[in-house]
């Protein structure tokens, strides 16, 4: 049988294995099926390439073009994930395997999708905070922003999730507006091969934005400058030589890495076996350790329970352990599938041998176990592998060697300050877990273990219905931990996208920052203009444009009218001597919303025009009070536009109100959708 | 005369000079009169005790609490600022630096211990961002939050600015909860000694929160570990040596960076001779030179002109600097002081010699200088240099060496992509600026650049008379930059306070995350109060203390009397046809802030009592309109508490309204300062 040729894709073509080519097994029988690599891929091309042609394409886009790609690419995977299911089983995954592979690969692009359009701006320009005031009279101000980097993304993907894996990575990075070059593990990398294919024939993507190395990176990171990224997943012994490439260190290249840790899942004191809370933790370590193989980069690696539960937790887990079909995963009744190798099965039994050294295996043996439809001899099966450490005080291995497969060890704790303290040992992991349906425990653990973590995960009856699992991290919050699972975070939403971009301080005038973000500062010059802004459509609108109204004077009557109408008759409003003894108020004075209220009363213009609905309201501050006899006017000047749909966009006025002495009594912003 | 002894303060103690020390010459006279240094400093006992005692002891207390803590080590250094001025001197520095330096430094701590206050909760927890809804009935949710490392800040710092370099790391590290270790300069430690003497001094730190290493830090790098952070700032080369140290690679330890770079000004096209911004540049480039003998990171090391304005430029600044008085810099006509040693002064002359294969100088000759009350022999003098280099893109060196004194080079460019080009060729700076009036050069500039700095300064005749100068990073800015400038970050408000905190995924029902961030999230379980909560005063307010009222029906009375009442006739409200033919509206609805207003009348207690005013509102959304005949009511939970003086705090509460299907019809918080 020939093998299948996994090819890169670089500088616009497709380029075929060649000198240096790999042969890659099936999980399943061992076999060779395909090959990839080649050593006289023109690497220093592909940055040129992505550098020159993809980066500039993609910066010329800004924010929401990007979401709007990211959605179609996702779409696009979605209607051909059948294909990329059946070519996952090689891998030695089962279909529910390839849920949180494929399908969470395509969900994360959706989320980063829509993040990018409700929380990044239509534009080119993301701000990142509020307008700092740097100067007494308002003429000099700072703003930062993130603008994308100039350079390229070079993703290095783990083995186990050849779709996940590169999209994770890939839609912060587009979205941010820098070109990729996808470097995936080369034992599944033909998964990748096809998902980069569906993505390129959707020719959804600009020319240079996504280029593909199957097999080695030759000497791509020698050739790293100070706009380039790394993005790093895999141990932290690949990491650790990687991070110390001379280019990477002297040009100060981000480097950001998320490694293999070792995860624990603390059984809280208060869930004793009986409670929902045991069954549950049983039922989430039993699903880490078999799910994708154990093969997860945040699976459960030690189990910390109390002393008095670990036997109860041992029996439990054996039980469901053992009801753990493991076979071909083309089988819909096998439950657990294939290790990727024979050379990870190796890897996974070298170190279940340095953990033994601490501890006893209580469930699982290598030698002993039954693999259905498929030879065991072969295919690179193992069934999953429980021991029992009696003193996690003395031992160390078990702390700092991760065996990358169905094992974890189990361990007891005294009280929760111990707990804590066995987990900490694992020195930065991406995520430990607590179950707990005690608040003070959950606070406990966080309090003394979030400085370690990454991730806290915590579940308990409450939240057992809709909780995502202890192993899923999911591109809404970030996913990376410090120190041992290698200092790095991705993902979190923005806060993913930002690792593409530089953070840049910008200070000048109002009337610069305006210019720079797209969004109007107040003390910037105003726009007059032509007619009323209500009357204008939103495409009509300028940043800045501006309208003054007349003044209103605020009556006892009103205050007394509105009082009895609304009911609210709050003291300050309706006794003076008691509104005298407060420290805000001067006597009786106008209600605030009596003064929203007048406020729209003088800006809103009546007639069917654009402005279709007030939505909403922002950062209202009332910074004077009003008193009967005090007038008020109204300065309302666009501060944003975004567009939302195909009809209309929101627009975000800001809005204030002084007085007849020109104070100003108060501040906010009003957003409203308007026609285009 | 004997040497004066500066001491380390470790483990509580003050150790005096020992083995190894060090002699500190005077920056005037060239003569000894210092020695700093003792090879026998046990680092692990500081590392232990920074630890084990200080960091328990910071962590203990919240973020308003080591606020008030900054502001009162600000006021006590405050207090005896002239003894720090006074030993300034023999630094080279002029008092005009020691501004810069001394109360630079001490209005940093000022302002961290505001932000803190401002923006920072009155607690242990620090909430990043808001509530991630990672489910669809809300029972499993996510928040990111930072709580402080476990560690010891190590802080590394460069000669030129022994207080302001100090104090600018240890605000955030201190707001964070993180204890410092201070490693100055040898050159300048003297003055840093005693402004950790003034500091300790002041009773105000908990024991190890603070130590000092006056002299070499032996192997104490080699001993750090995943919870520790070093924060460096100084010159590339040092850097990169430090950055490899094999703890710090091998334990992902932090590595913030501030390294010199090479800084450009930009003189935009719009400002040619004559212009206030023609004029303002000369001030700004001639200021960065001269300003601390030049020996800022941040100055102005390449000056980027319009080809046709160079010749102006160079006789303009060379007018300005031929006026700039050199001497002793107690004197008070001096302008100039002397650089800090006769070393560095050896440093400036060598790299300007590098300079000088490139460009020609045009100011200054080393050799032939006045310097007033002093001999310029033996102190470290220099005078301004300029050079022009006619080729700014044939040219390699001027772009990558940095004489850290004062010097400078100007070079022409032909178009605004021409001057972005040459400018990014420092290949990662700490601030660019650019002087123009022109908005869309402003906008350029910073699309073009912004990747390549970590701040852009932007000044023109508008902000010329409030701006801070193109040199001096501000508290509430980011400072640092990409690549040649270290890849780091330091201030930039709570920003910089993060480099001393992790950041941690916390996912868990509403119930777990009310408890741990101290802030109610929707979903969590309501508290009953035993009264309505105006009533009760803050202390006795739980968080999630909840008022359900009673509903009131909205008529079209009420619509047409709000209407006419505030003039808020607006057609939706007004006009059942033209709010039909709106995408929002069934027909005429009521106005948003009708309803905002009979909510307070709903959940109002009219009587005299702890609430004292409501002081804004924040995020508010109209979710669902609300048609003459449905009827609204309010839930009114407390959210959070925040103390604010003496005498009251503020309680942000979370409302909703929903009608009479329990929809809901608007969302927000509500702000209140309540007596305690």
């Amino acid at each position: 049988m020939s093998l299948q040729q996994i090819s890169s894709f670089a500088a616009g073509e497709w380029i075929a294995p060649g000198t240096g080519a790999r042969t890659i097994a099936s999980a399943i029988t061992g076999e060779a099926f395909a090959s990839a690599g080649n050593s006289a891929l023109d690497v220093q091309g592909m940055l040129d390439y992505a550098r020159n042609v993809g980066g500039p394409a993609l910066r010329q886009m800004g924010f929401h073009d990007r979401a709007k790609m990211l959605k179609a690419l996702a779409g696009a995977l979605g209607a051909r994930k059948q294909e990329l299911y059946d070519l996952s089983f090689n891998t030695g995954a089962t279909q529910s395997d390839h849920m949180i592979d494929i399908d969470g690969g395509i969900g994360t692009m959706f989320v980063f999708a829509s993040k990018g359009r409700r929380e990044m701006p239509d534009g080119q320009v993301y701000l990142d905070g509020d307008v700092e005031q740097l100067s007494r009279n308002g003429t000099f101000l700072g703003q930062h922003i993130c603008t994308p980097l100039h350079g390229v993304a070079v993703h290095i993907n783990a083995f186990n999730f050849p779709v996940w894996g590169m999209l994770e990575k890939l839609a912060p990075t587009l979205l941010a507006g820098v070109p990729a070059i996808v470097k995936p593990a080369t034992n599944s990398c033909y998964v990748t091969e096809l998902a980069v294919k569906i993505m390129l024939d959707s020719g959804i993507l600009p020319a240079g934005a996504l280029q593909l190395v199957s097999g080695g990176l030759g000497d791509m990171l020698d050739r790293l400058g100070m706009q380039d990224v790394v993005s790093f997943t895999g141990s932290a012994d690949t990491a650790l030589k990687l991070r110390q490439t001379p280019a990477i260190v002297n040009n100060a290249v981000r480097f950001v890495s998320e490694q293999d840790s070792l995860n624990a899942s603390i059984l809280g004191p208060d869930a004793e076996p009986g409670t929902p809370e045991f069954d549950l933790f049983v039922k989430e370590v039993s699903r880490e350790m078999t799910a994708k193989a154990g093969q997860k980069c945040t699976a459960i690696r030690r189990i910390i329970a109390p002393e008095t539960s670990v036997q109860a937790v041992i029996e439990a887990l054996s039980a469901r352990l053992s009801k753990t079909l493991i076979g071909d995963p083309r089988l819909e009744t096998t439950r657990m599938g294939a290790l990727v190798s024979n050379g990870q099965k190796q890897d996974v039994l070298e170190k279940a041998a340095i953990i033994a050294q601490e501890a006893e295996r209580v469930f699982g043996d290598p030698e002993n176990f039954s693999v259905e439809g498929a030879d065991k001899d072969k295919g690179a099966f193992l069934p999953p592998m429980l021991f029992h450490c009696a003193d996690a005080d003395k031992a160390e291995r078990i702390h700092d060697t991760e065996a990358f497969g169905p094992v974890s060890t189990i361990m007891g704790y005294r009280g929760l300050d111990h707990a804590i303290n066995i987990a900490n040992r694992g020195q930065g992991s991406l995520v430990t877990s607590v179950i707990t349906n005690d608040a003070d425990v959950a606070r406990g653990v966080v309090l003394g273990s979030a400085a370690y973590n990454g991730r806290i995960y915590i579940n308990n009856r409450t939240s057992m219905k809709e909780s995502t699992g202890h192993g899923s991290p999911l591109p809404h919050m970030v996913h990376g931990g410090p120190g041992r699972a290698g200092g790095g975070e991705e993902m979190g939403g923005v806060r993913g996208v930002k690792h593409y971009m530089q953070r840049t301080a910008i200070q000048g005038s109002p009337e610069i920052l305006s210019a720079i973000g797209g969004t109007w500062v107040p003390g910037a010059p105003e726009v007059e203009g032509s007619a009323h802004p209500f009357t204008r459509k939103f495409g009509e609108l300028s940043i800045g444009e501006t309208l003054h109204t007349a003044s209103r004077t605020v009556t006892m009557d009103d205050i007394e009218l509105f009082a009895n109408f609304t009911g609210d008759t709050f003291y300050a409003h309706m006794d003076d001597d008691a509104a005298k003894r407060n420290p805000f108020f001067p006597g009786r004075v106008a209600h605030g919303y009596l003064l929203l209220s007048f406020a729209a009363g003088l800006f809103v213009e009546p007639n069917e025009g654009p402005v279709l609905a007030n939505t909403g309201l922002d950062n209202l501050r009332f910074m004077k009070p009003v008193s009967a006899g005090d007038s008020i006017k109204v300065r309302l000047s666009v501060k944003k536009k975004t567009r939302r749909t195909d009809e209309y966009g929101e627009v975000r006025w800001h809005v204030t109100l002084t007085n007849q002495d020109d104070e100003m009594v108060a501040e906010y912003e009003l957003l409203t959708m308007n026609a285009y």
